[in-house]
């Protein structure tokens, strides 16, 4: 039987994906679970919903909340958080520069955690190239070659693909975590409970059953 | 200082209402927390929004999402679980007689628990009066002296007034958790973070900071 493993979709313009992605790490390994990061976007899969931007914009009690959540979330976690402006920040650079360090090369998962704490601790604008480029100098990783591969026909795919599953997936928000069963969980507040589903021997025939239930 | 104490907004056809209200009760005592039942209607405040019914209903790849969540949330919890048809299920007469039972008699909370049950473990109509007069009976109470006061210029104007001031707190879904110095929690997974809240002596300093911090 392989290692239990799981999905990690991630949007970088995602509020709720700053806790997640910085508290991930150690929870996964305390739990034995191989976490492969899936960095995508979310634009693309509101607008088949027929929303034209984040629901927290679309429903400003909604949004209210939601500031106000994650900074008490962030709180209890000891994460600095200031809320960027514009927001939703423009993540599309930030993803296909974290595809090709995940892709090829050892720093994806720093970049990434890198990119959190830019924006949502440090109020920079991470769709600029040259807060780009400062996070990559700061992983030691030459920014002009790693640019040049972002922009390139197979990192675009890559995302676009990974963007696709997300939505196959049954993916609508940020962060989601999908089991190698299938089994979708969504939120910072999903992802003990999608560790815990990924760690247990008997989530195939559980997740079966449960596809019977709810044909 | 009082006791600690927080108002639990619930509504009777919200699916993540049924395990908020099958666990609310131990937790609080064993926090110390003082819960005052508030059962109220999403319908005016969704409207407010601009949604003419569920979120769930409105973008589909979210509901089948929330049927799934919360079916694995009642496995966990050893509570029965069977979606109701149709959802969401009319609840304005459950939501008066439970403030009739509320205001005077000692039988509220436990009508409204049976409500959950008889909702989304049982699959009965909660609008039909027959199933509301089943459940009254049930807990020895006299279903005619209820219902003609359910109907009650004084219940329609205590459920009315319990929307409005939901809607005041920054409510927009159920179930909703607002403690005294004015934090809203929202979501049956937030209810262990808002009775931690509720019950810790610095709450009403560290809203205050929340409050400058957020103007």
């Amino acid at each position: 039987m392989p290692n239990p493993s799981f999905d990690f979709f991630v949007e970088f313009a995602s509020t709720y994906s700053y806790p997640a992605a910085m508290r991930i790490g150690p929870l996964a390994a305390a739990a034995g679970v191989a976490v492969r990061w899936r960095p995508f976007l979310l634009g693309p899969i509101f607008k088949a919903q027929g929303l034209a931007t984040s629901p927290f914009d679309i429903y400003p009690v909604k949004g209210r909340y939601m500031w106000r959540d994650v900074e008490r979330l962030c709180d209890d976690l000891g994460l600095a958080f200031h809320p960027p402006e514009p927001f939703p920040q423009p993540s599309l650079l930030a993803a296909r520069v974290a595809h090709v360090g995940l892709l090829a090369e050892g720093w994806g998962e720093d970049f990434c955690r890198a990119v959190f704490h830019a924006e949502f601790a440090e109020r920079r604008q991470i769709g600029e190239e040259n807060v780009i480029r400062d996070l990559l100098a700061a992983l030691g990783v030459a920014a002009d070659d790693v640019l040049r591969v972002a922009q390139s026909d197979a990192v675009k795919a890559k995302l676009r693909a990974d963007t696709e599953e997300a939505e196959r997936c049954g993916v609508f928000g940020a962060p989601s975590f999908v089991t190698a069963d299938g089994e979708l969980f969504w939120g910072n507040d999903r992802l003990e409970q999608a560790l815990a589903w990924a760690s247990r021997g008997d989530s195939n025939s559980r997740s079966r059953e449960a596809a019977i239930r709810n044909p």
